[in-house]
Parts: structure tokens; sequence; C-alpha cells
């Protein structure tokens, strides 16, 4: 197959080199981030449930859950969830099989629960949450499902993906600070800290003002004195990180800027997550599938979380876009690789309207062709992807 | 206090002479007892938070709870739950004291979970049952919370109640029957048969016709012989126990009538209880406060589960008027007794504006002393009763 | 066919001679009555779309409905609805027929929207009120809806109907009371009085208490006078009525008896239903099908309202039972008819297992051949019920 | 008061010259905007409450709707709704001043069925759609309501705004066909053409593909004929547009490209939208403030409807960048204007922490002065923008 891959060099100083930059991570606990982890993981659940029954994963998009937050008293050493958290969960799934029906609701009650339970520590579902699946029924015809042969699923719809790489150090900074605040290792150290944790950077030249809002869990924490060793250990950890990470950047860390100690008006929650109270969360309004919101860098505002990872190319294509990024900045000298995939509905996945790579820097002609020949190894490939999404192994918010 | 305590001779038969009596008990796992189980539950979880925070119970009645089945597919040696059980648990409740806020939502949902994994034993409420409390919220002033006195409490309306003694063998019979079918002893020796049974006696004069209809778990019967096999020692079992308790009458066991042995089609489910597919359950259209439907007995319509057992006189009344008559019944020579209660809208309720006692037999002036005496008794001790009740010692369906 | 109808003669005094009665109806604005009416417009309207669109009426029960009540600020001359009323329609019916399907939800929702227009007056359906269908989908297969012949239905269940004949002074005194107040007539000449009004009647010998709670409409009423006005002109029109129906009983009228003029404290509402702020409502928790609560007569625990009118004998046979009751007090000269009903399941429903007509008072032969007469006859001709049902010509609450 | 505005000249070739763009365009009845549109319609309600109450807008965001897709069948001349839509609808207000409550469910509830009566012509609210509020209520203190002076409010959040102009032919080409699509002139012309419009291109240098998809309403449509003529007329006016908006480019305009003729398979909906059938939708997943969806632009992931004009700088400062660079670029000789606003938490909101303006082209340094004027003066009366947006002049999606 002859792709439509067109590889451009740009001149333009890379944008590493822009005067301001604006980074965020919305963390695992956020609630937006909730939404999208528990539409993946639903997703997730139905897929291995149909590859076991049919052999093959059936058509579903999970990408719809609204978390309605609840109603929490935090208090030092105790605090309470007064009224749950609600979650819909909503899309839609292949639940008749000619005969057969896949038990989608159970599934998605069971995916969801499970999700929660593995991701905020201090949720208890059997009291904090009520979840509720109201996914939208399709059927598959039988022969249909088995008589499929092993081509390359269609692209469900006219959509793109973008990508590009490397990380800004800024843009790294924010991604590590959320994953060391919520790595099994500082959990453990400092178990007072909860998952809702979000980390926004400003940069301004060569300053990064590093600003994260961490939810702290009430219950763990015993009067404002403790509290407040909590944020400044929080505060030197990241701190750690950060003269690691951005040695060359003059970086100030603010941990939970918005307390005043005085009235004792900080950032408590009784399970860690600020769904219990006041924050919704939504699938798709948070990060995007690099784990970043960059409003300055090229972003899709689809959701990924919950889309089938089979042919829904607003899924795959973004997340495709990124690592063909990456492979191509780490196999060529370009200072920044950029990628847009443009899909055509009803066209093979794997050859798309348009593949767009352009390289920033100088740049050989040789570069040009390992570009060509990464991004159309990876096209080959593409279906490896949905396993990969299928296993888990590939984040997508 | 002098009580309007009425006492009356009644010359005509006993009801046990009548020709046809019909008699029906719905088991802990039907969805209509199962609605009626929660908003109990509901109820005496609150009334423990009330007291543990403020001494008293607050005012609430959670005795609205709609259970809207599921979907299932059950099959021998396994089955699946497809859809969900969704149950609504709606009522009022007090929620702020002053500036404190109780935190109803999740002890409903706590206790309404909890209350389904002790009764059903095959229900998995993570997966098999979505419970959403929409509970409305009352408040109640401070000071009035602290200052009432131990006065007794005023009837929150004008209602009656209603209780005969002695049961009928019939009657005794369809109670006992439901109850060994959900004893631990006939789960442990048949764990085959589910918590969802419904029990009905015709009686013709001598010749009682009695009905089991019982809920099959799917996952411990392997086959249609080893269905059989359950059905039949269950009917043995019943047959025991009318041969125990209606000695003297002729009866005929039925168990699972409905049941197609040629076609398969047999009463099959995935949890022990119907509400998993078709059958949806409501607080109150089930077993009266003494545990059974008796369509030719006096009866109350007022649903007792999850009212509160401060002041509710459509609970209280009905649960004393069946203490009442069976007190009076074994301290007196009377072959039956019958007792209504009837309230005065803010009067205290240890003081009813009219308590009927009928005595039914050969009956002397001394037992209608005694009849009168305790019928006094009762009521001078009736907020006993609210104790009994949130200490779970009272069934209330 | 010959049909089991066994009549008999008792000798005991009427019931009319009882030293006590109470009786109660909740009128159609109650929210137990507006749960019924619900349940019950929801089954008719999926009757009629049956009937249209394959010639019968195909298998639904649409017997469970939860309200859940809103919370209001009504004041004089205006107040409003904080938060709506929240309304599940749930229960079963046939979706499916073959490839066509019946929009069982659709129609759910116009119709409960419909009656609620039409029966409260100030309850605006597109704010006041949030409906939601939740009801379960069956199939029918496409032969078996269209060759089925016109033989009798099969009844659903092994179930009874009870009924009696004539009412009592104070029953129909309690019907016509509420009959009265939400009538056309007195709704033009004093609209302020809503539409949820509960009637109760205590008969102690000759001397009747009766008590309307009416719920006013706030928007109608100016001030505190208004009301009290309003109050005393509607206690005169249903004294105008005792005096009518129950001349020979010194009948005693009270009037929101709860109210306390001095604190301005009173029965006022924003749309003339309590169901605006606090109250409940469920199917089956109110008036019997023939629109009364009567303890201390047969009663059956069965909602009628919202079942499937064509083989549900919980449904037909208390329909039936209270018209066989009648049409025999017509015919004959007893004093009382009672009427019980026995069904088989399984069996068509105009063969009932057992018949039992007891007639009370000085009867003769002939009136005991014309009462199995008349029974035989309403059986020969019990589909017409259905009908007659789906017409709305039958209240069943 | 000295703004920290930072004016900057790019020399950079303008982004119109870039060699592929692509553009989207949710149309109003496209189920995302629908949400979008709703939660917008649901704020403007409460600003207009809280203002006639109290003369201020009270704190509320109710930026979270939740569709949920219902399910039809679509048939040429006819077709219905066979499960309604439902929708969710959530955030959080002000229900609590002192001792008045706000009717957040009543008006939220009202807001959103006129919404869609206004915006989707064949969707009977009554019978497609069920809306359920479950706003979180928060309070305010009266004094503070009252008291507070006519000061500056305070951002909400540490947040960003980024706008540009002018928009690309291309870009412009997709707003304006949505807009003509879903002129009053054009449904009046072609009512069959339904709400739900996406609108998407793809520009290749000079060449455009626009790719419009349109939900068509059944029941003003005969038969596949009928269907074909409507389309095609629809692509007429569609080309008109696009020779008039862009006659320097080659524009291909498609319509409905999935339609398959010969199976009559083509896209047809009930009501013009296809929440009916399928399609869920959610606040912030589809047209940033300007109306469009530009990947390769820079945009925000903030979801601006439905959150409060007030004091959300995700919304405010969104708006107001793209206001401001539409006004820098008529005002100098710039090609194109970019511009970032970057909030500070806690301070006044025309007070930003950092304001960039980004000038493309050869530009005077009079024309950088103009660009600080002009954003300082627009910053200077930042608080018009909220009464505008309360009054429904600026569009948010």
């Amino acid at each position: 197959m002859v792709r439509n891959i067109v590889v451009e060099t740009m001149k333009r100083s890379p944008f590493t080199e822009t005067e301001v930059e604006i980074v965020e991570r919305k963390g695992v606990g956020h609630p937006d981030s909730l939404a999208d982890g528990i539409a993946e993981s639903v997703s997730r659940a139905l897929c291995r449930e149909y590859i076991e029954r049919f052999g093959r994963i059936l058509h579903h998009n999970t990408d719809e859950v609204q978390i309605v937050a609840g109603e929490s008293r935090p208090e030092f050493g105790g605090g309470e969830v007064i009224r749950p958290i609600y979650i819909l969960v909503t899309g839609r799934a292949t639940a008749y099989v000619g005969d057969e029906e896949i038990p989608v609701g159970t599934i998605a009650l069971e995916a969801a629960t499970e999700y929660l339970e593995e991701t905020v520590r201090h949720l208890d579902t059997e009291k904090h949450v009520v979840i509720e699946p109201k996914i939208g029924h399709g059927s598959a015809d039988l022969r249909d499902v088995f008589e499929r042969g092993e081509e390359v699923p269609l692209a469900n719809d006219t959509s793109f993906g973008v990508g590009y790489a490397p990380l800004t150090t800024t843009e790294r900074l924010v991604y590590e600070t959320e994953r060391k605040i919520n790595s099994p290792k500082l959990k453990k150290d400092l178990p007072e800290v909860g998952e809702d944790v979000k980390v926004m950077a400003l940069r301004e030249d060569n300053k990064i003002e590093l600003t994260v809002a961490a939810a702290m869990v009430s219950q763990r924490i015993d009067d404002i004195d403790h509290y407040i060793s909590v944020v400044e250990e929080l505060r030197d950890r990241v701190a750690d990180l950060a003269a690691e990470i951005a040695s060359d950047h003059d970086v100030e860390v603010h941990v939970n800027t918005a307390d005043d100690y005085e009235r004792e008006s900080v950032y408590l929650t009784v399970t860690g997550t600020s769904a219990e109270q006041g924050d919704d969360g939504s699938v798709g309004r948070g990060n995007r599938v690099n784990g970043l919101i960059t409003p300055f860098r090229p972003m899709s505002m689809e959701a990924a979380a919950g889309k089938n990872p089979v042919n829904h190319v607003g899924k795959l294509y973004n997340v495709l876009a990124h690592q063909m990024a990456r492979e191509i900045y780490e196999e060529t000298s370009a200072d920044e690789v950029y990628v847009r995939l443009l899909s055509q509905i009803g066209h093979p996945i794997d050859d798309p309207k348009a593949v767009d790579v352009h390289l920033v820097g100088d740049v050989s002609e040789e570069d040009e062709r390992v570009a060509r020949r990464v991004a159309d190894e990876l096209l080959e490939n593409i279906t490896e992807l949905t396993e990969r999404i299928v296993e888990g192994e590939i984040e997508v918010f």
C-alpha cells in the first residue's frame, strides 16, 4: 500500500523557545480524570468480554461519563461524606449478538466500581458513590460477527489526530510532578495526600511557576500543624523533582496556594477527591492523550477515553500521532516533530487520507526518509495499538 | 391518665370457623419485601445515628423505596445479571440540626447495601444493584432538639391500627413455611433455594392447599434433574412442617407449580430474587406488620416499614394492636381478640382517641377487666416499642 | 361451562350496625392517588397503542410509579416550587413484536404528563415535574400475537378479588365528599381549593366525624382572611352534602384541623398537591378499587392501577367482585352482599377456582338463585370489563 | 492601574498560508451543542433570577450537562421516538441566601425545556425528553450579598484564555455554512433539514473539501426521491455560500456522504437531532467560544457554556481574548493577532497576571501602541462582558 505521507521540514524556531508556555495536568483523582478513567476502564472491560465471547471486539463507545459531585464535611482527624457522589455511565455498546445478550450494564457497573477502588484509596464505593449505567444497547448480526475476516477495520468517521514530540521541559515537569505525587512511594511516605492533584505550570522565558493543588485526606491529618507539615514536605519533594528535571530553569513551587492557615481554611477532603464536594467531572474535559493540556500546542478536542479502540479514529489517530512523533524524534535529528493524521470515513484505518509530518530544525534528507518509513511502519501495524489499549498499556488521558 | 378503652364481647363464631381462608406471605427476598426491608433498615440506621449524635431520634420517614427490576439470564450451573437492579430510596429525614449536617444519603446507601448483602446471599451489590438515595432533607432547630423534655411524643396523624390474635392454623403455617425456607438451617442443607419465596394458602373447610413459589439459584444447580430433586426435597420439608403445624388439616403442598420440566422452563434465578428479572418491588405492597396478607381479616393499608418509630401512629398502632391482641388472648379465655387503635393528631401517642377491644368467645367479666388492664399497660409503655423497633426486635413486614 | 359458584346466606348482622367504622379516601391529587392515576393512564395508553397496532392488548404491567416529593415555598398570592417533583414510572411492557418496536417510554412519558395536566390544575408539568420512565422491555412473538384466537385469556396468577355492596352511609359520604370537592362545579366556585384532598370519617354509632384535609392553592388566596373564608365555605358545602347523604346521622365536619390561624401556619400549596413538598406517593398505597380504604371490611392488598386489564386477575377480580356484589345487591333482597373470587393460574379467567357469594339478611331461595345467575353472567362477560377499563369507564382507585 | 500587557510582533508567515487546515463546527442541534446551549441557558436564567432578587449575580456554574441519547425509528413520512432522550443538568448554584431559597431546580428545568423548544423545531419536550436537574446547592451570606460594593470581581482560578483574529476563509466558511443551514430563511425554504448539522472542512492549499452532515426530519420527507432532492438543494445552497465566501478557493461540497440511496440507508431523524438515537452529548466537547473547533490553532480546553459570567476567568478570558484579537486586528495593520490572557486566582479580573498580544505581519510601532491601548480598554470594561453574556448577546459555543 502506498500511503499518502507528506514529510516537510519547517524552518521556524522550536516551540521551546517561545516566551510563554502554559501546561496543565489533572491528576488521576481529579473529577474530570476520574470520568476519563471510568470511561476507559468500562471500554476495556467490554473489550475483554467481547473477545472472550466472540473472539473480537464489538462496537461500543462508553466515552460519556458524568460525575455529579457529592457533599462532604471534612475535618481534621475525621470528617464524612454527607451526600454520595453520583456517577452516570452512558454511551453505547453491543448488547445483543444473535440470541446472546451481553451484560453491558453489569460489566460497566463492576468496571467503574473497581476503577474507583483502585484509584482513590479513601473512597468507599459502598457508601460514598452511586454509579448508574445508562448505556444504549446496540445489536450485531451473528454471522457478521463471526464471518468477518481479519481485514483492517474501517474508519468510523472523518476525523484527525495530532501529536508532537518531544515534550518541553515544562511539559515533562508537569507530567512527572503529578505522577510522582500519585506514586505508591509518595503515598506510602505521605499517605495524607489525596489523589486529586492538579498541576499547572506557567513558564515565562527561563522562569517556571509550578502550582500544585493537592486534596488532603482529613482523617489522616490531626490538626493544622500536621497539615502545614504535609504541605511543606510535599513542596520539598516537588522541588526536588524540579531540580532534577528542570535544572536549567528557575522553578518556583507553590502548593495549595488558596489555603488560609489563620482561618484554618485549607484544602481538606474526606476521600482525597474534590468530587466529594462541589466538583463535577466529565469525560474529555481534562488531559489530552499525552496526559497534558497544552493550549499553545496543537490539540484535538476529541475525548479519547471510552472510545472503542478498534476503529474510532478520534482515539487511535491521536494516540498514534503522538507515538509517531516520538519515534520520529528519536530516530532523526529533528528538534521537534509534529504529526497530523486525517482519516477518511469508511476507509481502512491503516490508510489515512493524509499523514503530515513536520520536522523542525536542521534536518537531512535522510531524516525525512526515516520519518516517512517510521510513519509507514506504524500505520502498517496500527491494529497492534488496539491490543495494547485493551491491555491498559497505553494511557489515553 | 384515664384512657378511652372500650372492651366488648362479640357472640359471633371465631374466624377459624369460616369456610374459606386465604393467606399469603411474601418472603424476605421477594421484591416487595426487599423494599420493605431496605426502608426499615434505613430508618433504623438513621435512628441509631440520631441517637448517637443528639440523644434522640429525629424526624424522618423512609417508607418509600422503589425497586426497578433488572434483567438476567439464569442458566444451569451459571447465568448472569444482564442489567443491574435499580433501587430508589426516597422519603424524608432531618439532615440539618443547627450547623450540623447529618449524612442522610450516605447512611441510606450504606444501610440499604448492607441489608441486601445480609438478606440475599447470591446478590453481589457491587455489580448487580444500583442504589440511589433521593431523600428529602428537613431541618430541626437545635434548641428544640435538646430542650425537648422526656414527654410522650404526639401523634403525627389521625390514623389507626388494627390487630388480632391468635393466628389461625393456616396463618401460622404460611408464616412458618417461609421462615423455615429462609432459615440458615435449610439454606445450609439446600443452598440451591433462593430467598425470594412466596407462600400462599387456600383453606376450604379442613383442606389447605399450600403453594410455594421459590426462586432457585441457577449457579448452584447443575441440570434439570438436580432442579427437580431440589424441588422435591423442598416439598418434603414443607410437608413435614405442615404435618407438625396443621396435623388436623388435610394439607396439599405445591412447589413451583408453573414449572414445565419437559421444556426446562423452570423458576431459575441468578441471585435468588425475581427482582433480577421483571419483578419490581415497592414498600407497603406486601406483608402487614404481622408478616401476613390476610384479605378476610381486618388490615391496615399503612406501610409500616421505614416509618419513624417515634410518633408515626400508622406504624406504632399497627404493631401495638397486634401485640395487644396477642397479650390479651394469652391472659384471657377469649377465643379471638381484635384490637383497633385510633389516634388523634397532635395528642400524646399513649392517649389514643379510641381503643376498641373485641373479645370473641365465652368470656367473663374478669377477662374484660384483664383486657382493659393489658391495653392500658401497653399504652402506658408505648415508648418502649420505639426502642425495640430500633433494635430490630420487632418485625414490621 | 359450569362454574364453581357457592352462594351462602349469613345470619349475622350487617356491617352497618357495627359500633365503629373508619373510612378514608385519598383524593385524586393526593400523591398516592397521583401515582395510581399515572400508572393506570400509562396502562390505558399502552392498551390503545397495542390495539391500534396489533388489534389486541399485549402484555404489560405499569403498576409501579414512585413519586418523590419536591420542595416548595407557598405564600399568599404567590409562592413557588423550589425543587421539582420527580416521578419514576416503572413496570414492564411488550416493546418488541417481531421487528416492530413499540415506543413504550415515549407513550408512558406522554400519558403521565397528560394525566397530571388534566388532574392538577396548577401543576405546570414543564417546570414542576420531572418524569422518568424506566419500564422493562419484553418481547412478543409475531405469530403468537396474530394467530391467537378469540379465546378467553388465562389467569396470570393465583390471586383473589373481594367486593361488597352496598356502601354504608359513611362510605358513601366519604366518597362523595371527595368527588364533590374535586368536581368542576366546586372548582369553579372555589378555585382556591387544590386537588389533594384527604377525607376521613370515624363513625361511632350514629355520630360521624368527617375530617377533610384540603390543600389550598396559594396564588389564589390573598391573605389569611381569604384563606379562612375559603375553609369556611368549603366546610359549609361539605356539611350540605352530609345533610343530604347522612341525614340520619349526626355529622361533624372538620376542615384542615391542623391549621393555626394565629401563626398563619395553614395548609397552603403552590400547585394544589402536597407532592410539591414532602409527601411522596406510590401505587397501591391508597384507595382500593372501590375508591375507599375500609380497614374493617375485606380488602385486597393488590394494587390494581397500572395492571394489565386482560388477564391480571388481581385487577380484574377485584373490580368484578365489587360489581358482582352491587348487582346482586340490587337484584335481591339481601341487606349486604360479599363476593370473593379466587383465580387459578393458567386457567381461563371466566372460570375461577372459586366464587363465594355471601348474602346477609333475610334472603329467599329465589334470591340465592338470582345471585348465582348474576355471578355466572358477569363471569361469562368478563372480557367486556377489559374494554371498559381501557375506555376509562371504570375507576380502579 | 498599570496592566501587564506585552505586545510583540512575530515575523512568521500567517496561519492562512499553512498547507493544511482542518476546521469543524457542530451545529446548534448537535448533541454536544445542545448540552452547551442548555448549560448556558440555565446559567443565564439563574443570572436573571439572581439579579431580580438580589440585584447581582450570585455564584453558580452549570457547566455540566449530560445528554443520554434516546432511541428512535424514523421513517419517510413519519417515524417515532421509541425511548426519550434523558438529560442530566448538573453543576452548582447558590440556592440559599439567608432565609430565602432560590428555586434552582425549577429554573433549570424550565430554562432547559424552553431552550430545547426554541432550538429543535420537531422535538416535543413533553414526550421526547426527560430533563432531570441535579444541581448542587450552595448558600450565600445575606449581608455578604448586599453589602458587597461595586468592586471588580476576583478571578475564581488561575486560568487562561486564548483568542485570535481574523478567521481564515475556511473558518468563516465553516461557521457561516452552519449558520445559514440553521437560519430561519433556510428552515422556511427547506423545512426538511433538521438542526443537527455538522460542518467540517479540510483545506489543502487552495482546495477546500467542505463536508456537511445534516440530520433530515423524516415526517417532512415523503420518500427517497424527496430526500435526494432535499440533499441536492442543500448542497446547492451551501455551494452558493461557498462561492460567495471562498471565491478564491476551489471548494467541493459534500452533503451526507455516508448515505446509501440504493439501500435507502440515509440520515433520517424524527426530531432533527441525532440525540434521539445513539449520540450522547456533553458540555465542552464541541465548539470553542468562537464557534469553531480548530485543532491547529491555539485552543483552550475550558468549557465556557454554563460557567458563571462574573468571575469565571475560564469563560471570560476566552471570550475576551477573541474579542481583543478582533478589535486589535481591525484597528491595526497586522495580518493576524493572537491574544493570551492569564489570570491570577484571587486578583481582580480586570488585572490579569499577563496579557500577551502577538501581532503577525508588517506592523508599525504605532500599531503596537494601538494594540496595547485596545487591550487596556477592553480589560478596563471587562465587567460589561458579563451583562452582554446574560443578555445572550455573546455566543460561547
